[in-house]
C-alpha cells in the first residue's frame, strides 16, 4: 500500500478546522452532541446518501445544496441525539436553520454548508440550544477539533472511529481523514451511518464523485449489522486542495493513488463499525469464491451476513454450516449446491455441499476467536466478493428493545 | 364463516389412520419423531415446497413422487431430529429408504409415500433407527392417531400446533385437518415449516393445486418470524374423496367453499406458528392500507415485519413509530412518506409523515398487551395486505445461539 494509514486517530489535512460542544441535544449530561467541521477554503464535495425512500430533512436539504453545482462547500455541521427525521416541513425549516447557524459563525453562505443529525426520529429539532452555543462554537475552532467531532456524532457506538490516511502526490504530502459513527442499522448499499471524509488533495468535482463511489463500493458497502437501512446515512467528504498538490483531472496513476488512499480509509471506517456493531462480541468475514458474476458473490455473501440463524449460530460458537448453506440457498442466485465447500476458518466444513467430518475440538478454537472467517467455493466461475459483518447477541435486543425510553 | 374451526384438536376427516412411535432420532430420551399418516383409499395430492436453492433430499423425492401424475398418494411418513439436508446422494438414498419402509408398512408403491424431515442439517439420517420400529408403527395406526403425529414433528416448537374444520359439502359432512411445526426460520413465500393437511372432500387435481395456492397465499406467505427461508419447507395436502360428498371439479360455488375452509385451516396453523416463533412474547398483525397495487402493500408489511429494529422496539414495549415509517422507506415500494399515517393498537402515532403527540400511557397499555396491531395508511391508492410477525427477544437469541450443540 502506497498510504500509511493510522486507525487510532485524526489529523486534520491542510487547511480544515473543527469543534465540537454539549449543546444538550442528546441529554443534559454535558456529552458532546454539536460539531462543526470547516475548510478554510471553498471545497469540493461529493456525497453518497440513503436509499430509504424516508429521508431526513438534513439529507433533503443537503441534496439540494450539493445540486447547486457552482457552489462549493465550506462547512459540515453535525449533531446527535436527534434525526430530525419524519419532521415533515418543521424539519426543513430546522435544518436549515442549522445551517444559517454555520452560515453565521464562519462567514459563509448557508447553501455552503452541509447539515447532517443523528439519533431519535420523529422529534422536533431543538435549533434554539444549538444556537445558543454560536459564539462557543466559533471560539472553540481549531486543527485539532476532528477529535472532539467523531466523538460528537456518537450514539449508541461505544468508542469513537477515525482514520487518517498518508502519502506523497507529485511530491507533496496529501492526507485523508475520517470519521464515522454508527453500530446498528447499519447495511450494504450505502446506508445507515454517517461519515465525513476530509483531504487537501485537489480533484475536478466529477472525480470526486467517481473516486467516492468506488470508494464506497468496497467498503460501505460491504458491511451489515441487522440490515436495516436508515432515514439519515450520509457519506460525504471534501477536497480542499490546500495541500498544494496539482489537480487530479484525470483517470491517471495520480487518480488510482487518490482512490486507493480513500478506499483505505473508508473501508478502515466500515470495519470499525462492524467491530463496535450493537452487542456484537465477533467479527465475521465472509469471502464467496467461484461464483459467475461478482454480483452473484455479493449478493450470497450479503445473504449469510444478514441471517439472523447465522450470526446467532456464531454468537454460539457453533460450527452449524447447514444454516451457511441454507442462507446462501435463498441468496435468489442460480447455483448447483452439490458443488459448493464451506471453510470456517480454514477448516473446511462442507465438501461439494455434504458435511465432512472435522476436529470439533478445532473449530472451538476457531469460533471462540473474535475474529472469524468464513468462505465459501461454488465452484461455478471465478468471481469473489467479501462482506464484513457481525455476531447477533442477546446485547442487540437489550440495547434497541429500549434506546427510545 | 360456513365452516366451524376448532383450532384447540385434531380430528381425522374419512379414511385416514394415523400412529407415531419414537424412533430415537431426536435424541434418545422417548420423545415422539417419527410419524405417518396413511389414507386407507388413494388420495390426490398437492403441495408447496420451500424455494430456497439448497433442497433436503426429502423435498426433492417428494416432488419426484408428485410428478408422477398419475401415481395417487396413500401417505406422509415424517421425522423431526434431522432434516436430512445437505446430505448429498447419501441422503436421497436415505429418503428413499424412508418411503420403501413406509410402502411395507401399508403394503402401497413406495412412490405413492410423500417423506419428510426436520432438524439438524448436514448429518446423515439415521433410518436404520426408523426401520426397527415397523411392527410398531404397524400396530399402532388408527383414526386418533394424528395428535400423536402433530407432536412427532415437533422441534424448537414448545407446543403443537393443530386445526380441524368443519362444514357441509353436497349436504354431507366434509372435514379439513391440519398439523404444522416451526418456530424459527419461518418466512413468507412459503417457506420453513411442515403442515399436513388432510380433508375427505373429493376434487380434481388441478383444483386442488389451485386451491392450496389460493390459501397459502393468505396463510403461510403471511408470517414471518426471521426471515430466513429452510431448505425442507413442505406444505402438504391430501384429498381422498372418502366423505361421498360429490366432486368438486369446476371454481363452482363448492370449489369457493372448500378453499374458504382450507385456508381457514391454512391461516390458523400459520398464525400459530407466528405465536410459538422463537422466543416470541407478542404477536404482531401488521396491515397496510392504501396502497397503489396489493403487492406494494405486501412488501411495505414484509419490510416492516422483518425489521430487527421493528421487532425489538416491540419487544421493548416502546413506540418506536420512527421505526416501523423507515422500515417501509426501505420497501423498495415507491410512496411518498409525507402522506403515511400510522395507528398502534387504534392510536396514531405519526400523521401524514410526522410525529403526533399521542398519551404515552395509553400507549403503553397498548403496548403491554400480547397481540399488537400496527396499521399503516400510505394514502396512494384502495389495496391492502397484511402479515403477521412476532417481537425479537433475548429469547430467540438464545434458543438460536445453542440449537446444534
Amino acid at each position: 500500500l502506497n498510504w500509511q494509514i493510522n486507525e487510532k486517530s485524526i489529523t486534520a489535512p491542510c487547511g480544515y478546522q473543527a469543534a465540537a460542544v454539549s449543546a444538550g441535544i442528546k441529554k443534559q449530561d454535558g456529552r458532546l452532541d454539536l460539531g462543526l467541521i470547516y475548510s478554510e477554503v471553498p471545497a469540493i464535495a461529493a456525497a453518497q446518501f440513503t436509499t430509504n425512500k424516508v429521508k431526513a430533512a438534513p439529507v433533503l436539504l443537503d441534496q439540494e445544496h450539493l445540486n447547486r453545482s457552482r457552489q462549493e462547500c465550506r462547512a459540515i455541521f453535525v449533531n446527535s441525539g436527534n434525526a430530525n427525521a419524519c419532521t415533515g416541513e418543521q424539519g426543513m425549516k430546522d435544518s436549515r436553520r442549522m445551517a444559517l447557524l454555520a452560515s453565521r459563525i464562519l462567514d459563509i453562505q448557508p447553501e455552503q454548508v452541509l447539515v447532517s443529525s443523528t439519533g431519535v426520529i420523529g422529534v422536533f429539532l431543538p435549533v434554539e440550544r444549538m444556537e445558543l452555543k454560536e459564539a462557543e462554537l466559533k471560539a472553540s475552532l481549531n486543527q485539532d477539533g476532528l477529535d472532539a467531532v467523531s466523538r460528537a456524532i456518537m450514539t449508541t457506538d461505544t468508542r469513537q472511529k477515525v482514520c487518517t490516511a498518508e502519502s506523497l502526490l507529485d511530491g507533496i504530502p496529501v492526507r485523508i481523514c475520517g470519521m464515522t459513527k454508527g453500530a446498528g442499522m447499519i447495511h450494504p448499499r450505502m446506508a445507515t451511518t454517517l461519515a465525513f471524509v476530509l483531504t487537501d488533495a485537489r480533484l475536478s468535482k466529477p472525480l470526486l464523485k467517481k473516486a467516492l463511489r468506488e470508494a464506497c463500493d468496497k467498503s460501505y458497502n460491504r458491511i451489515t449489522v441487522d440490515g436495516d437501512t436508515s432515514t439519515n446515512d450520509t457519506l460525504a467528504v471534501l477536497a480542499n486542495g490546500a495541500s498544494g498538490a496539482r489537480e487530479i483531472s484525470g483517470e491517471d496513476s495520480d487518480y488510482r493513488h487518490f482512490v486507493e488512499g480513500l478506499t483505505g480509509v473508508c473501508s478502515s471506517l466500515a470495519r470499525q463499525i462492524v467491530r463496535d456493531g450493537e452487542g456484537a462480541s465477533k467479527f465475521i468475514e465472509i469471502v464467496v469464491n467461484g461464483a459467475p458474476r461478482q454480483e452473484d458473490a455479493t449478493q450470497i455473501a450479503r445473504s449469510i451476513a444478514n441471517s439472523p440463524l447465522v450470526k446467532t449460530a456464531m454468537a454460539g460458537e457453533d460450527a452449524n454450516w447447514g444454516r451457511i448453506l441454507c442462507a446462501a440457498g435463498y441468496a435468489g442466485v442460480d447455483f448447483d449446491p452439490n458443488r459448493v465447500s464451506i471453510w470456517i476458518g480454514g477448516l473446511e466444513v462442507c465438501h461439494c455441499g455434504t458435511g465432512v467430518v472435522f476436529d470439533e475440538t478445532r473449530a472451538q478454537k476457531i469460533l471462540a476467536e473474535h475474529d472469524i472467517q468464513i468462505v465459501l467455493d461454488i465452484q461455478s466461475g471465478s468471481a469473489s466478493s467479501t462482506m464484513w459483518t457481525c455476531d447477533l447477541t442477546h446485547e442487540y435486543v437489550h440495547i434497541n428493545a429500549d434506546y427510545r425510553t
